[in-house]
């Protein structure tokens, strides 16, 4: 079905082209005219694939997600505890130019879903999937002696999360090059934070 | 002066106007006409208080963060080292409904900032700002042996600015009412992780 393929990728590219829009002018400023002409195609073209400039956001928003989690995916396979819970966190963070071009994705959709209850349900629900995946690593993690302190795993969980997306907005606002001190040494300070009773 | 204290408080009714129409149309649908009709103000009076909706905005979060700040003089007064921490965190969570509209002025101001190099800069003082005043509770901790984790506070500092810019995202997204956890209960079992040595 080579058509079917062909479609995928207008789609995708079509979502870089959304990307490389959205840092240069901003949400605002990001047109369908100029997402299109920017993706090489006709003014009329896309219609077929996003018939709005807010369907193509929630679809560039998912394409995000679903590639972090595929990230993910990869590297926690055969991993669980404090190991799985690290490589999930590297994952998310944004430590390279990919992640923070995801971050700076994410935040104008962020400020979308304020306004907009689906965008909202959209964001709480992969919310929930990620706590629920550090509350797993975080179950096994204490099963296996890794985390001692008392605090419980809902609270420790909703702790990273907020790190996690802190961090988003850090990278994607600097003005600097990187961040003193870099985010991999926060994380490792905070998981180091867990091992103790 | 009261005419100078007139259009002081005129702008302060424009911020409040511009807030309202935000949580409800977006920062998109937010048009300058809507704002002054918002304000009750004639649709040519806004512009000699700001002559563009970029202006407006700028003067909106530099608002935000004033405000959060005279509040934060205020409950730290007197208070030094984690009592002092504390206070100041509780301030900056988005613990009622008038910190959680200030969390949806400020994403808003974020997504700018994104592809607006003053904006940026602007973002970058105020975190610089709250940076050092976190270590100076941080180190005044450390001299009371309040804190006597190996953790360096410089990454301390930036593990709860990180918690504290996430829970204003996942505040003003939230299409639940209350978080689970509440935020309170992950600011204090993070300061007791921080006591022990």
């Amino acid at each position: 079905m080579p058509k079917v393929v062909d479609h995928d990728e207008r789609r995708l590219e079509l979502v870089d082209a959304t990307w490389r829009i959205i840092a240069r002018h901003g949400i605002e400023g990001a047109t369908m005219r100029e997402i299109a002409m920017e993706a090489g195609f006709a003014n009329g073209a896309l219609k077929p694939y996003f018939p709005t400039k807010d369907a193509l956001l929630e679809f560039a928003f998912g394409h995000v997600f679903n590639r972090t989690n595929n990230r993910i995916a990869k590297v926690t396979a055969g991993r669980s505890g404090l190991s799985a819970l690290r490589a999930f966190c590297l994952e998310v963070l944004p430590l390279d130019e990919e992640r923070v071009s995801e971050a700076r994705i994410v935040i104008p959709f962020w400020q979308q879903a304020i306004h907009d209850r689906q965008k909202a349900a959209i964001h709480q629900q992969s919310m929930d999937k990620w706590l629920a995946a550090i509350g797993k690593y975080l179950a096994e993690a204490r099963g296996a002696g890794e985390v001692e302190v008392e605090v419980t795993d809902a609270v420790l969980a909703r702790q990273l999360l907020n790190m996690l997306l802190g961090a988003q907005i850090l990278a994607a606002l600097s003005t600097r090059t990187a961040t003193q001190p870099p985010l991999t040494e926060q994380l490792d300070a905070f998981l180091a934070l867990l091992r103790r009773r």
